[in-house]
C-alpha cells in the first residue's frame, strides 16, 4: 500500500477500507507517514467527503493508538459530556456534581480553551491550588470515592487524534465533519465512558454556524458510536450569545456556584437540564425525562449537587473556601462598563463579539502557548429580550495590566456586540 | 500574511492576488512555509482551480525564482518545442537538426523520463560519450556555433518549479493543469526562448486521457504566456499508439537517424512536421505553411539536417560514427518475438501497455534514483491498420539480463497491447 495511491483514491472520491484508513493513521502516528502527505490526503478528505463507515473507521483507529480507560469494575454506567465550544459554556462544572450527587459516576477528561472557545481546565485552574492534571490512577480513585473527576487530557489516550488535529489546525482542514466527529468520538469512547451526551453548539459563537450543521454533526457521531457499538446521545443549542451570564474563567466558575446554590440562567438551566436529563436515563437513574427532571431539581434544592462540587474541590486540591468566599478568586481589578445608548430591547448579545472581546481582556488565548489571566472576563446584567433604559450598565469587562489600545479594542467590541430590537 | 489563511481561501474557491501566489512560492522555495503546508494548498487547488490570471502569477513566480537566460545578442528568434511526454517520442532529436540546418536557432532544455514517459535526456545518453549536462556558458557557445544544443535541466533555472514538482510528485496533486502549465510555461520562458511550441498529448500513453483535455492545456499555455507577453503555438497529437516504430533509448535515437536519412514512419513524420512549420513560420523563415513544408524536406532529403545531428553530437562529445555505424549503441543481447495470433488487420498497439512493457525491460525508470538500460526495448514491425499474416513477428523486445519474471510479465504485457480489428 502506497500512501500516495490513497490521496489519489480520496481525491477521486473514492471509498477507503478499514486497512487502508488503518494504514494512514498508524504510520502517521508512528512518523512513517510525512505531515506533507496526510495534509494533501485531510485536504481531499474536505473535498470528497468521508463515509459513515469510513468515519467508523478513521474513529477506530484512533481510539486504537493509545491507551483506553475502563470503569466497569466501578459501575456499570460512567457519564461523559462534551460540549463542541462555545462562549461563557460552563456546563460542565454544573452537570458533573449534579450527576455526581445522583450517583452517577463521571470519569471527564477536558480540554483548555484555545480561539474563541472556553476550556473546563482553564476554569477549574481559577480555583487556587486546583489539580487538573491527575495519574491514570489518581483520576480512577477519586472517580471511586468521590463519583467525580476532573481531568485534563491524558496524551496516552488517542495520540493519532492529537497528531491529526495539529496537522488539521495549520492545514485549514479544520472543519470536515467526519474529522471533527472522529476526533470527539474517539475521545470520549476512548476516556472510558459508556454514557455520553454532546452538547453541539451552532451560531455566531461556535464552531459550526447553522443549526442544521449541528444536527448533521450530531447525527453523524452517533451512527458512528453505533457502529463502534458505543452509545452517544446529543442535545443542540444555540450560541449567537453567550451561555449565561458571564464570560471568563473565575468569573463563570462563580456563576457555576451560584446555579448550584439556586441562582441561575434560563438558558444555562435549559441547556444543562436537557443533557441531564438524557444522562439520568441512559444510566437507568429515572424512568423517563419527567422523573429525570425531578431528580435534577432536587439535588440542587437540596445542596447535595453543591456539596458535591465541594468534593471535587477538595479531591483535587482547590481551596473550597471559594464557594463561599468569591473574594478568594482572581478577579480582574479594573472595570468597564458598557451602557445602554437607548430605551429599548435588546435583541442579541452577540457571542462571537463578547468571546473577541474577552480574549483581548485576557481570559483567552490564540495561540497554545499564550497565558490567560483568570480574573480577566466579562459579567452581563442583561440577556437577550431584557428591557433597558439609557444610560444603564449592560456590561461589566473586568481586566488586569493591559496595553490601552487592546483595552479600547475590547471596549469597542464588546459595545458593537450589543444589538437592540 | 499567513499560509494557512491562503489554504482556506484557495478552499473556498477565491481568487489569490499576485501578492498572495508570490508569497506562497517566495517562502516555499526559501523554505520559510512547510511542504505540508503547500500540499494542503496544492489539493486545493486541485479542487477549485487557479484562474488564467493566477495560473500567469504562478508562472511568473517560477520564473522569478532563478535565473533566466537570455540569447536575444545571438539572434532575434530562439526556438524550444517541449512535448507533455508519450511513448517513443523522439521528435525532439529529428526536429532540433532540421531547424539548425534553417538557420533556427534552438536552446533546447531536455528532462529525463519517468514513469511511462520517455526523456531526451537518457536518449540522447545512449550514444557513447554524449556529455548531457552543459553549463550555462557551454551552452550559449555551442549554440552560437552549431545553432543548437541540447542539454539537462540546470538547477538554477526556476527552482521553486523543480521543489514544486517533487512534492506534486508524491501528494496526488500532479494532474491540475494549471500546475502543469505552470510548471511546462515556467521553464521554457526562462530558458530563453522566443518561439515555443508545444506537443500536446493525449491518449493511453499520454498523461492527458482525452482531446480536450489536451485542447484545453494548450489554450490555458497559450493565455499564460500571452499575460507574460511571450508567444507560444501548440499542436495536439495522439499517444493511443507509440509514435513510429522504436521504443527504448539506443533504438529510438536509430529511427531518428533513419528518420533524417529519409527513412520515416508517416506518424512519426506527420507529428514533426506540424511542429516544425509551426517554428518555422514564427521565426520568419518562411511566409507560410507550405513554403514552410518545402524547406522541412528540403533539409532532410539533401541531407543537411542529418549533418547537423552529426555537429550537435560532436559539439557534445558524443561518438557521431553511430550515424553510419548502429552497432555502436549498446543494444540488448536477448531478444524476444511478440507473433501475430491470427491473420488481420492491426487495430491497435496500445502505447501504454507497450511503455510497461519496455519499462519491465529496463528501458525506464519508476523512480528517479532506478537506473535505465539503454539498449532495452521494443521495436514495431507493425503499425495500426496493417494487415498481419498468422506467426507473423509483430514486434521484438530487447533487454540484457533480467530476472525470469520480469521478462514473462514484459512479454504478457506487450502481448495485451496488441488488438486485431
Amino acid at each position: 500500500m502506497r500512501i500516495v495511491d490513497l490521496i489519489e483514491k480520496k481525491k477521486q472520491g473514492l471509498e477507503h477500507t478499514q486497512e487502508e484508513i488503518s494504514f494512514i493513521v498508524d504510520n502517521y502516528t508512528k512518523n512513517k507517514i510525512d505531515d506533507y502527505q496526510v495534509s494533501a490526503w485531510l485536504m481531499a478528505v474536505c473535498f470528497q467527503g468521508l463515509s459513515d463507515i469510513e468515519t467508523a473507521y478513521l474513529t477506530k483507529s484512533f481510539i486504537d493508538s493509545g491507551e483506553t480507560l475502563d470503569f466497569s469494575s466501578i459501575s456499570p454506567h460512567i457519564a461523559d459530556k462534551h460540549s463542541t465550544g462555545g462562549v461563557g459554556d460552563k456546563v460542565t462544572l454544573v452537570l458533573i456534581p449534579i450527576l455526581a450527587a445522583l450517583d452517577i459516576y463521571s470519569a471527564k477528561l477536558s480540554g483548555r480553551g484555545l480561539g474563541f472557545t472556553g476550556g473546563t481546565i482553564d476554569k477549574l485552574e481559577s480555583i487556587p491550588g486546583f489539580k487538573v492534571e491527575l495519574t491514570n490512577d489518581e483520576f480512577i480513585e477519586q472517580i471511586k470515592k468521590v463519583k467525580a473527576a476532573i481531568s485534563s487530557q491524558s496524551p496516552n489516550l488517542t495520540p493519532a487524534d492529537a497528531k491529526f488535529y495539529a496537522l488539521r489546525d495549520v492545514t485549514a482542514t479544520v472543519d470536515n465533519k467526519s474529522l471533527i466527529c472522529a476526533s470527539v468520538v474517539s475521545k470520549k469512547i476512548a476516556s472510558g465512558a459508556t454514557s455520553i451526551v454532546l452538547d453541539v453548539k451552532y451560531g455566531s459563537g461556535a464552531f459550526l454556524k447553522t443549526k442544521k450543521e449541528a444536527q448533521e454533526l450530531g447525527d453523524l457521531m452517533v451512527k458512528t458510536a453505533k457502529l463502534l457499538d458505543k452509545n452517544i446521545d446529543f442535545a443542540i443549542s444555540s450560541m449567537e450569545t453567550p451561555l449565561g451570564k458571564c464570560i471568563g474563567n473565575s468569573l463563570e466558575v462563580i456563576e457555576a456556584i451560584e446555579f448550584l446554590k439556586g441562582n441561575y440562567e434560563k438558558d444555562l438551566y435549559d441547556t444543562t437540564k436537557e443533557l441531564a436529563v438524557k444522562t439520568i436515563i441512559n444510566c437507568k437513574k429515572a424512568p423517563d425525562s419527567l422523573a429525570a427532571s425531578e431528580l435534577f431539581d432536587k439535588v440542587i434544592e437540596n445542596g447535595e449537587a453543591l456539596k458535591k462540587l465541594k468534593e471535587i474541590i477538595d479531591a483535587q486540591k482547590g481551596d473550597s473556601r471559594v464557594i463561599e468566599d468569591y473574594s478568594l478568586f482572581p478577579i480582574g481589578k479594573n472595570k468597564a462598563a458598557i451602557k445602554s445608548t437607548k430605551k429599548g430591547i435588546i435583541k442579541n448579545i452577540d457571542a462571537l463579539k463578547i468571546a473577541k472581546s474577552a480574549k483581548l481582556l485576557g481570559a483567552g488565548r490564540d495561540k497554545k502557548s499564550d497565558k490567560i489571566n483568570f480574573g480577566a472576563g466579562i459579567k452581563l446584567n442583561y440577556k437577550n429580550n431584557d428591557s433597558i433604559e439609557k444610560d444603564s450598565i449592560i456590561m461589566e469587562l473586568f481586566y488586569d495590566e493591559i496595553p490601552e489600545q487592546k483595552l479600547l479594542e475590547a471596549i469597542e467590541t464588546a459595545k458593537n456586540a450589543v444589538e437592540y430590537k
